[in-house]
């Protein structure tokens, strides 16, 4: 492709401040108070479609929020790629923990981003990666160089579940048709060590409710002689666990795909240093299910994670009551093979059968997805490889990735194509978290590698 | 005593207009953002003392809220009774439980107050059994039938644990002088059931913080691969229980009292029925320490309760984060000869020991103090049993409570006097819960019996 870098060069400047304007709207999917947001997201990613170029832009309604559709056809005899992404951002809770507000982006050089990186939340995830493809085709249709037609999917629910985009696609296979699906919304090991995810973890997220005495109660006139639902909820969440942090709900591991020795041997050549790991979260010592090690525990083995617990007085100071009720949000990461709805009953079912007497237990399933594998031999993981051949002068190291996109398991399965996952931020780009940001070079890296994508994934298609 | 009766039916709605218009002020001593409420009740209080006849009434200022101090001298040749009680009141939260809004008291009919129940936060706890005090006060000095000296000691910190208190009463022995000391911030069995309690337990309430990854991660990326917080914090609770539902916290029964069999067997006799007790909290069964009763559970045995737990995404939906931190409000009531103090350095020690590479712990404590037992023999105590007597018909049955009135083992300590626990409130009132309420057939009862314990107590002090 030609003058790609000199026209990133020109336009960088427009291309950060169009980012900044979209890290504005505090799209949080999650709370309903942020609605009108979420749907001026929207709104503003079918606009910048329309000015790159696409033929048809259209907003289609949901139950939720709405997808962002659009395409460019040049040729029914060209190969079509469907690009997905998603607008809807993280709640940026804890607030008080940001050192700008996360909404209000600014950019500033940090370590690992000598050029800068953007702070704001969605800066990484994803509006930054999601919008490195609108100003990719930007430069594409700008030049005359879109090799094959595009569709972009765009929704506002990835961090919910994406349950309405599963019902779009199943109800769209035949507008959604594409040889290849391209997304970014994963991480790369470092700057000067690119890699391509090849392997995503399923998810099963569900939220418990421990009910004990109708009322709170005065925990001297009623302490010890009752079920107390907090100290109940704590010892049935322990137990999820055994002394070798193996997971202890009945036939959790049943379908746990078991890599071979050859194929641990291989991830353990990516580059990994421990004390460095350390002392970036700033703890003593990792943790974690016994006989593996952290890069095979964070991506090729299962998971139960408590994200939330609450119940009780969470107030200043002093109160000796006993709750009524206490809660917990838990999610379990899952490897391919194991089915996100079985992983769900298992754990429902598991969890009411612990109840003791004196309380009583509701699950409530919020949502999930499949893991999902993709291999290394495909065209379009070869195009992906040869495009940041090119741009980083490296060739990227397949790796496994501990996240999880639902959805993309769906797409092979509704779709009946691959997806490849490209994705340009860092481990360290503190998605989900406080002070969530992205690499400049990273987002500009992005833009000049993806159109690389598109001539590859056309000529090795011929 | 001569027109009790008559002059408490003359007068009793005016009784219950007073206390409502005083249950109306939300002195939340646990929140300051009700400060100047808690401040306004103080001079509620003061204004209260002073037109039933008190000679002195005065606000000491405190480090945190004044006590309000008042007395009548009469003689020095006769004995004299320290009225104490407290004006501050819990948190009302889960307010979204209450029926009506927590400072807006309404008198409704229930089951066990045929005659009315006021429904507020503070109605029996202690705002309405304090006032009894002050009510029979006035028909004392209004029918000039005080038989002997008293002194009022009001306090405004009992729910955030009396530090300032205990100053006070250490710097003015003197002037708080006595020959007993009489509180009603307790309970009875049942309207026909009287019964004066006669054991306390101690209490130690710490907060305590786990800390792991100096910043909230991506589950996804991290899952499985660091100590979760809040996965950690529930181990570490769980693991103060044994499977015997015995605290396991190395010394913690070192110096708990022992009942005898024939002490138990006496216990044993007060009226209760489980069923009804189960019914009455919506229960399929009851919980707690192997060996021991219900009854004793919440008596003459320790606890460890958790009061509040929370860490990570607790709002809507789903997040899926890996908190940095989890916390949680844990309370211990303790039997007489357990030291509060050194419990709750056995518990920091502990707690401290018990945390995982990892993560790093905190604990912090809040407040406590020592239980405490009255003899049945005392003038004090017979007095108080005349009285009930009298006014109810029936000898009262001397009952160990639950709760704790952490100030009581101090004022035996500095003053040198024993405590009279007359309450008149109920289980089933809902102290420190939603929906707390104080009978109007009790309160108007205590204000009948309270002179009768000051007629009583005069004429066996001779």
């Amino acid at each position: 492709m030609n003058q790609i870098k000199s026209y990133i060069a020109e336009h960088q400047e427009r291309f950060l401040t169009e980012l900044i304007d979209l890290l504005k709207i505090p799209s949080i999917s999650a709370d309903k108070a942020y609605k009108k947001d979420v749907l001026k997201t929207a709104d503003a990613i079918k606009d910048s479609l329309e000015k790159v170029g696409c033929d048809t832009v259209e907003i289609s309604k949901t139950e939720g929020y709405p997808i962002v559709y659009a395409q460019k056809i040049i040729d029914k005899n060209l190969p079509t790629i469907l690009v997905y992404g998603h607008y809807d951002v993280q709640p940026p809770d804890p607030i008080n923990l940001w050192d700008s507000p996360p909404f209000e982006p600014v950019i500033k050089k940090t370590d690992k981003h000598p050029d800068g990186a953007i702070f704001a939340r969605g800066a990484c995830d994803d509006k930054g990666q999601m919008y490195m493809h609108v100003k990719a085709m930007e430069f594409m249709t700008a030049t005359n160089q879109l090799p094959c037609n595009v569709k972009f999917m765009i929704e506002g629910e990835e961090e919910v579940g994406s349950a309405n985009l599963a019902t779009f696609v199943k109800n769209n296979t035949e507008k959604l048709k594409n040889d290849v699906i391209l997304i970014s919304d994963t991480g790369m090991i470092a700057n000067d060590v690119p890699s391509i995810t090849t392997g995503l973890r399923g998810l099963s997220y569900v939220e418990v409710e421990v009910t004990g005495p109708n009322r709170d109660l005065h925990s001297g006139l009623y302490g010890g002689a009752v079920a107390n639902p907090i100290n109940i909820l704590t010892k049935m969440i322990a137990s999820l666990h055994d002394e070798n942090n193996h997971i202890s709900i009945p036939g959790f591991y049943d379908n746990v795909e078991e890599l071979s020795q050859q194929e641990r041997a291989e991830m353990a050549k990516a580059p990994f240093n421990l004390d460095t790991y350390k002392k970036a979260l700033d703890i003593n010592a990792v943790y974690g299910e016994a006989g593996y090690t952290t890069n095979e525990r964070n991506s090729i083995r299962p998971t139960l994670d408590v994200n939330g617990i609450w119940g009780g007085y969470t107030g200043e100071g002093a109160k000796t009551v006993i709750a009524s009720k206490a809660y917990a949000k838990i999610s379990m990461r899952l490897v391919p093979n194991q089915d996100w709805q079985n992983i769900t009953k298992l754990f429902k079912t598991h969890f009411e059968n612990i109840a003791p007497p004196g309380v009583t237990v509701k699950v409530t399933p919020h949502h999930g997805g499949q893991g999902y594998v993709t291999p290394i031999d495909s065209v379009g993981y070869k195009a992906a490889s040869k495009a940041y051949q090119d741009t980083f002068g490296k060739t990227p190291i397949p790796q496994r990735s501990g996240g999880s996109i639902p959805i993309v398991a769906l797409f092979e399965q509704e779709l009946k194509s691959k997806t490849i996952l490209m994705g340009f931020g860092l481990d360290s780009d503190a998605i989900h978290s406080p002070n969530e940001h992205f690499g400049v070079w990273n987002y500009l890296k992005g833009i000049e590698t993806i159109p690389l994508f598109y001539k590859y994934f056309t000529e090795l298609s011929k």
